[in-house]
């Protein structure tokens, strides 16, 4: 039998160090495996977070960990910076950029990326939210807006620089729009001496008839309340119909719009990554509309009960209901519970299917403003706010940012700062805010 | 006469954010005037802390404050996001890259940047360190170095992956290579699998006969002592004769040798940024080796007493000596020396020539290691570190980031950890990492 091996000798390849992955990684530290993590990136990245990078609150390093970092004292476990470009499941291997690597259980926690529904020519005027180069691209377009605006002398360009349109009213797309709206109204405030901050416009765009779908209808209304409160304009039931640098199309029924604005940002849809293709290809996994793996109830691929999928690139059956949702949560859930599969596998005992346990959903609007979710209880304000506040932090503990996230979070309450509002890299070519360029030559005036 | 003037008319223009910018927007506040900064970038960066983004112990935003908000209660300054192009001191205007701008004062400040002695090519392979993005850069470089040591099985590349030649030996030379030495001894101590980061190779090129030049002969050997107890390998009287990606040729007098290392990063030569040109070609200003405007006794441009020019772009003639270091302090007292002169002048007064305090100076060598400078006494060692953390958060006060960079300091010298060694930004093309590359598709896995 293949599972009796000799111990340590049993060697599980995870590939992808977000939630998924990590917390495999973490319930595997155990003699009988031994453990490769397999990321482009050196760090793990608590992307429920990413838009503070975004709007300038903290710094990608606050919200990140060295992966080597957090696994250092996983004395069976090794990291690998590399990229995977293919597998192949009768032999066991998967082909890396530099080498082929042999493994015994697989682990793929790929997640996903920005889907724009066919409409790639958005993806460079319309930046998504997945990675620390796209918070930073999204900073820049932000920050870059308002000082365009401040030199601009032509009161239509100006409104249409102070126009921010966030598309898609999931919990990024709100936290985004709440993010900028407090910016424009708080932080910025007295920093500019042609423009007033406060007349700037936030236009967040749904295309369901409400904010936060997945949430209580009661909550979407609060949420929508809160944000409006903030001075943001809710679109619900509309569709983006095109996008240009300069404005926003949208659909309401039977109604279009043009909205002038030089600042669209995108949190709308996601794709999986690369890899669910490549799995579905070589094991003949079934993929979803969304390009997700089809997985069996212990999270395997149907035929190959050595590869697992786990995270947002899972597609799990939740009971007849609709697919898990792709948040940390049941990310981290279905790597312990992999991990455990393995474990009791190669102790030839068995493991009950998965069950996600739901401790709640939350979103947060701005500050003292939240929506939480327990199922048996549903609120919003400023209790829904600490409650959002010590649960990030409580999970930041895993990645040993939390005092400084702490300090800086204290701070920018107490002051209503944002320090983190640089405008960088804008020598990146194409990737520049295109109100702002600068050579690096120069950079220093 | 033209001094007298309704309150407020008088329109002072300064150039660049960096210390003695600021410090003169600071001393500015004054309802005589009106100040317009401009700089390139919207944030001002506490440069004397860049090496420690290099090295991956705290986050750009940590060290830089935005321009606007430093100044924003300064109600009689704008600040403009915008380069300098060139200027006419006849008609008082200066180019803009939008617009042009009349000043009834200027005030030049715009430093400078690296200086290859002819040998532009190495600026790909050796980057520098005047930037948020070329310490991002170096960060990515070094770390990613030791990932790609971590992969490699012939031991001679491993052996040059693992070996860091900095060049010039300095203060930012000093400071980075006794913290890529910490890091490689300390900080990544047990993270890697298939090498030992103590084995590491740290080379200090100083091309005069001892390091930090600048100071004291006592403190230079003081310096050099702390350097080799951290492992780092200290060549004075070494030149640098050529920089390939996988290797530096040095010659000590009459040897040349060549070091097999793919990491080499430049800390030797400046020269002033492109306005000194530009200021020498309107003025008729003379211009040093280095490109610094050789200066009058209070700061201003020969034949032009309404143009100054102030920070590491003048060239202060100091009192028969050499000319003053292009240091911070330097650079404030001569921005607010500046400031002080034009409303003296405003005001009917005089003013005597400028005249540099000197407090003395300092370079940090490592944790609990340090040299100061006081003139009047020299010491090294524990309280020198304490006295240059110290002086380093006083300064850090005046940009607001001064709780949170102490809450980083404090929790790295417990921990000894260094959270912000991500490496980012690798799909800027030729600006990534040699070793490790990655595209912004599939930077999830």
């Amino acid at each position: 039998m293949p599972q009796v091996q000799s111990q340590g000798s049993h060697h599980v390849v995870i590939v992808g160090g977000g939630f998924g992955g990590l917390y495999a990684a973490k319930s595997l530290r155990h003699p009988s495996v031994k453990v490769t993590v397999i990321d482009k990136r050196n760090f793990h990245l608590f992307q429920p977070l990413l838009y503070q990078v975004a709007t300038g609150t903290v710094s990608p390093a606050d919200i990140s960990s060295p992966l080597r970092g957090i696994l250092g004292r996983n004395r069976n476990t090794k990291v690998l910076l590399d990229e995977v470009l293919d597998l192949d499941p009768k032999s066991k291997k998967i082909v890396l950029k530099g080498s082929v690597l042999s493994y015994d259980s697989l682990i793929m926690a790929t997640g996903v990326s920005h889907h724009y529904f066919g409409n790639d020519q958005w993806q460079d005027i319309a930046p998504g939210l997945k990675t620390v180069e796209d918070a930073l691209q999204m900073r820049g377009r932000i920050f870059s807006a308002f000082e365009a605006a401040e030199g601009e002398t032509d009161p239509e360009r100006r409104k249409a620089l102070l126009t921010f349109v966030v598309v898609g009213g999931g919990p990024t797309g709100v936290e985004l729009a709440g993010a900028i709206a407090e910016l424009a109204n708080q932080t910025l405030k007295g920093d500019f001496r042609n423009i007033d901050t406060t007349e700037a416009e936030v236009i967040l765009i749904e295309g369901l008839d409400r904010v936060l779908p997945p949430f209580a209808p009661e909550l979407s209304v609060d949420a929508k309340d809160a944000l409006e409160r903030l001075g943001v304009t809710v679109r619900t039931g509309a569709m983006v119909t095109d996008i240009t640098e300069e404005s926003v199309a949208i659909r309401c029924g039977e109604d279009t719009e043009v909205i002038p604005s030089h600042t669209a940002l995108w949190a709308a849809g996601v794709k999986a990554s690369r890899m669910g293709a490549v799995l579905a290809e070589r094991t003949g996994a079934e993929l979803d509309r969304s390009g997700r793996v089809i997985v069996n109830p212990d999270l395997s691929v149907p035929d190959y009960e050595d590869i697992f999928v786990v995270g947002d690139l899972a597609n799990f059956p939740h009971q007849g209901e609709r697919p898990l949702p792709g948040v940390a949560p049941v990310a981290m859930q279905e790597g312990s519970y992999v991990a455990k599969r393995i474990l009791k596998r190669l102790a030839n005992e068995t493991l009950a299917p998965f069950k996600y346990v739901d401790r709640g959903s939350m979103a947060v609007i701005g500050q003292n403003e939240a929506v939480v979710d327990l199922g048996f209880m549903k609120f919003s304000g400023p209790l829904a706010w600490f409650l959002w506040i010590f649960a990030h932090i409580y999970y930041l503990i895993e990645f040993d940012n939390k005092l400084v996230v702490m300090t800086q979070w204290a701070w920018n309450y107490v002051t209503r700062n944002r320090g983190a509002r640089l405008i960088t890299g804008q020598e990146v070519g194409s990737q520049a805010p295109r109100e702002v360029t600068a050579s690096k030559e120069s950079a220093k005036v």
